[in-house]
C-alpha cells in the first residue's frame, strides 16, 4: 500500500468527521500521496475546508475528474462496516482503470464476485486490510532487551490513540531515534502499509497476533503500538487486553478525551473514573511484563484554548505525569517520557 | 444434545487424562447417558479403571460392540485440535448407523464432505459445538436485579474452573435454589447441551457473545458462568476478560492448582503471584459491575490428603476467604458464599 502515490479517497455522502475519520487520517499522514477526495455534495471545496486536513487537495465529483490515479481508498468507517451500495459503479470504474481498491470495512471486497472479476480482468488489486488469517497463539516471546515498547491505551474508543502513537513515533524519529509505528486498526494499516487488524482476529489468537506483530519488528529501538478500545469498554475490552498482553509494553501512554464521560456508541453508560482505569491498566500489564504509565494524551477538541491549557495542567498535577494534546501542543513531553523510560530500563 | 441417552465416547489411542479430559467430564456429569467408551488398547477395563470416572461403563474395542447407541462423542481435546485421521472409518460407521456425531474440535465435522454426505444419507446429525456465528457487540445490558451472576476465574488454564462451576450449581440446586450452569467451552457445552464456545468468537464480539448467553438466562435466580483461561495468561487473556466483562458477575470464585507455578503449555513462564491476580480480577471486574471474589477453589490433585488440608487452611487464612477442593471436600463453602453474597446484594 505504501507504493501508492496517487491515491483517490472516496467518502461520497459520508463527510461527517466521525464516519470519515479514515479519510481524515490518510489526508493528515499521507498528504503527499493523495490527489483527490470524492464527495459530490462538496465538490469544488478543498480537503482542508471540508475535513480540516489535507490542505489544497481538491474535493471532486467523480473519479473521471482525476487523471493518473493509482489507487482508490475507502475513506469511511460507518457503523456496521458495510460498503454503501451506491458506490458499486464507481468501484467498478476504478478497477477497470486498474486502480487498486483498498478497504478497511468488515464487508470484504474480495468476497464480491463482480469486484473480483473486474480486478482480474484489469490486473488491479483488491486489498481488504481487515482480512486476517492469524491462527497462532502467543508464545510469551522474550523480546529483544534493546527493544522498548510503548503502547497507547485509552478511556474509550475514538479518543486519539492512533494519532498520539503516530505523533510520538514522528517525534522520536525527528530526534534521531529508530522508532517504528505498529498499526492495529484499519486506518493505521492504510497509513503505514502494514499491521494487524486486531479486532477481527479470533479470540484465542488475539494475543498471538499482537505478539507476532511486535516480534517481527523487535530490531527497532522503539516500537510504538497503536491501542484499541479500552480496558473498561463493555464491548471491546477483550481486544484491548489481548493486544496489551501480546505486545508486552514497557510504557503506556494513557489517552482520554476531556469532557467525555459516557461510552461512545452506548446509551447512558458512564465511563469509570480515569484513576480506576489507569490503575487497572497497570495492574493487568504488569502480570505480563514490568510496565507503567509514562504520560497522558488529552484530546481537548471540545475545549477552548484556555480550557485546554487548564485541563492539561490539571491532568499533570492530578496524576503526576506529563500531559499533551498532540494536536495543540505537539507530543514533545511524551517523546521525552519515552526517552526517560528508555534510560531507566537500560539502567536496570 | 441433552436428548442423547445412549452415548458412545471415542478416545481411541488418547487415554491420557489431559487429552481425554472431555471424556472424563462427560463420564462424570452425564454418567447415566453413556453406554461405552472406545479405546482398543484398554478394551475390557471399566471407565473407572481407565479414567477414574464413569463407574462400570465398559471400555470397548469397536463401535460394533455396542448395540442401540444414539450418539458418538469425540472425547478428546488434543493440542492443535485436529481429529485423528485414523478415526475416519469409525465416524463414517457411526453416521451410517444413524448415530449423531458430536465434536468440540477446531477441525469441523461439517466442513468434511464425506461426513456431510454420510450424515445426509442416514439422517444423522453432525454437531460441531465449537462452531459459532456470534457477530454482535455487547450492549452493556442491565441484567435483571434478581439475577445473581457467579463466575469462575483461574490462575491458569485447566485448573478446574468448569468442575467448580458445575459443583456450585449442583449445590445451589440441591439447596432448593434456581441455579443454571452456563457453559463457555466445548466440554461444558457437551455436558449441558448449550452454551457459547467463547474462544472461537471473533475478538470484537467476545464480550457480546458472553453478554447474550447470560441475558438469555437472566430469569434464573443464580447463573454460574464457566470461566476460561486466566487474566494473566500470555496467550488467552483476551478470552478471559471479554467473558468476564460480558457476563458482569456479582461474585467470582478464584480457582488455582496447588503447586502449579508455571503456565501450562508454555516453557519456563512463571505464573504471577495469586494475590496480584486476585487484585487484577477485582480491579477489571469492577470497571463493569460491582464485584468481589467470594471464595477459592483449590485443585489439590498433586497433594496428599494431609497436604491438601494444609493448603486449604493456608488459603483461607492468607486470603480471608472460604476455600474448597470440590473433589475432596465438596463445594458447600462456596455454595454458602453464593448465598451470603445474594443476601448482601438484596440488602443494598
Amino acid at each position: 500500500m505504501t507504493a501508492h502515490r496517487r491515491i483517490v479517497i472516496i467518502i461520497d455522502g459520508y463527510s461527517t468527521p466521525f464516519v470519515a475519520k479514515t479519510a481524515i487520517s490518510i489526508l493528515r499522514y499521507r498528504t503527499d500521496d493523495v490527489v483527490a477526495v470524492i464527495d459530490q455534495q462538496a465538490a469544488g471545496q478543498t480537503a482542508q475546508q471540508l475535513l480540516n486536513a489535507g490542505g489544497d487537495i481538491p474535493i471532486v465529483e467523480a473519479l473521471s475528474a482525476v487523471n493518473d490515479a493509482d489507487a482508490l481508498y475507502v475513506g469511511i468507517a460507518p457503523p456496521g462496516g458495510k460498503l454503501p451500495d451506491e458506490w458499486r459503479p464507481l468501484i467498478l470504474e476504478a478497477l477497470r482503470r486498474k486502480l487498486d481498491v483498498v478497504s478497511g470495512l468488515h464487508d470484504f471486497l474480495t468476497d464480491d464476485e463482480e469486484y473480483v472479476a473486474a480486478a482480474a480482468q484489469s490486473g488491479a488489486m483488491l486489498i481488504d486490510v481487515r482480512r486476517n488469517r492469524h491462527k497462532s497463539t502467543a508464545k510469551r516471546h522474550l523480546f529483544r532487551p534493546g527493544n522498548l515498547r510503548i503502547h497507547s491505551v485509552g478511556h474509550d474508543c475514538s479518543v486519539g490513540k492512533m494519532v498520539t502513537t503516530l505523533e510520538i513515533q514522528r517525534g522520536l524519529a525527528a530526534a534521531g531515534h529508530d522508532a517504528k509505528f505498529l498499526a492495529t486498526g484499519q486506518t493505521g494499516i492504510m497509513i503505514s502499509g502494514e499491521g494487524v487488524p486486531i479486532d477481527c482476529v479470533v479470540a484465542d489468537f488475539v494475543n498471538g497476533a499482537a505478539e507476532e506483530l511486535v516480534q517481527q519488528n523487535e530490531q527497532h529501538e522503539f516500537v510504538l503500538i497503536e491501542g484499541q478500545g479500552s480496558i473498561s469498554h463493555p464491548s471491546f475490552s477483550a481486544v484491548t487486553l489481548g493486544l496489551l498482553h501480546g505486545c508486552a509494553p514497557d510504557g503506556l501512554v494513557f489517552c482520554y478525551e476531556a469532557g467525555r464521560e459516557q461510552v461512545k456508541g452506548l446509551d447512558n453508560v458512564d465511563i469509570p473514573p480515569l484513576a480506576d482505569q489507569m490503575q487497572a491498566y497497570e495492574s493487568v500489564a504488569n502480570l505480563r511484563h514490568p510496565c507503567k504509565i509514562i504520560g497522558i494524551a488529552v484530546n481537548t477538541r471540545n475545549l477552548t484554548a484556555e480550557e485546554a491549557d487548564a485541563e492539561l495542567f490539571r491532568a499533570e498535577v492530578k496524576f503526576g505525569l506529563p500531559a499533551c494534546d498532540v494536536y495543540r501542543t505537539g507530543a514533545d513531553k511524551l517523546v521525552q517520557a519515552c526517552l526517560v523510560l528508555r534510560a531507566e530500563v537500560i539502567a536496570k
